[in-house]
């Protein structure tokens, strides 16, 4: 079930893509939301801070700030590209019930791990996210690899 | 097989474990330790940084600066206690074969798993690990909560 308010969330992370990678970065966002409200987005930082844990969902939960479990288990995260291990495993630690992915064409690696803790993916297979991870790959595939620790 | 160097490289991190807790924080460190030598170490900092995901052993793997893949892939994580999913998903990301975790008596969520993926995970059930736990749960039952997502 992918609705207008997730298509609203979901452009919220498309948005910070595009600002990740008019940086120079990888074009991977995020959005963290709870009953409707925006708690937080994110993007992939790892060029901008030269950061090793900060992917879009990461980064996203850290700009959220310290928040109660109460919080994390009412609220959907929103990313533009499937989750890698790192950021599933941070879903799951905080019980994030929901998480809806802009693709998974580009890269799928959790959904089953995801699928297998109780946590509801929904794939939008949006032709925006798909588009911003094509370019990034055809223009810097090093980098890519290095996000998903792999070798170039 | 946990051996001297093993000793020497988890006490790192059970000295970081001390100044976090000295910090006011999570009393937990990390190591991150490639072919004997020390890349970086690290301690939770939710605390000291108003931050969800700067457990132990994610502020080490951050602190370590962006590396390549085939760095990680012949590194050992040290972590005082053993990860929770956020950290063990972080080293599946990167293919970190190798775990050395201080104790998992207080808890313990991810080996299974890490194990399902291949990563060989050594549990050296150490005295000063678990007394750093035993009293950080004691005193400051509400923060461990917080860390490991739960209701407090």
């Amino acid at each position: 079930m992918f609705d207008a308010d997730d298509r609203r969330f979901l452009d919220l992370a498309i948005e910070q893509a595009r600002i990740g990678w008019d940086e120079g970065g990888v074009p991977i966002g995020a959005a963290l939301v709870h009953q409707g409200e925006v708690l937080a987005v994110g993007r992939n930082r790892r060029v901008q801070m030269g950061s090793a844990i900060r992917h879009g969902e990461t980064d996203c939960i850290e700009n959220a700030g310290r928040l109660t479990a109460k919080v994390y288990r009412a609220s959907t995260l929103y990313t533009t590209l499937s989750p890698c291990f790192m950021c599933a495993g941070t879903s799951v630690l905080y019980d994030i019930p929901r998480i809806v992915v802009g693709e998974n064409r580009t890269f799928e690696a959790s959904e089953s791990f995801l699928a297998s803790r109780g946590v509801e993916v929904v794939v939008a297979d949006d032709p925006a996210c798909k588009a911003l991870m094509d370019t990034m790959i055809a223009e810097k595939p090093e980098l890519w690899a290095e996000d998903i620790g792999e070798e170039a």
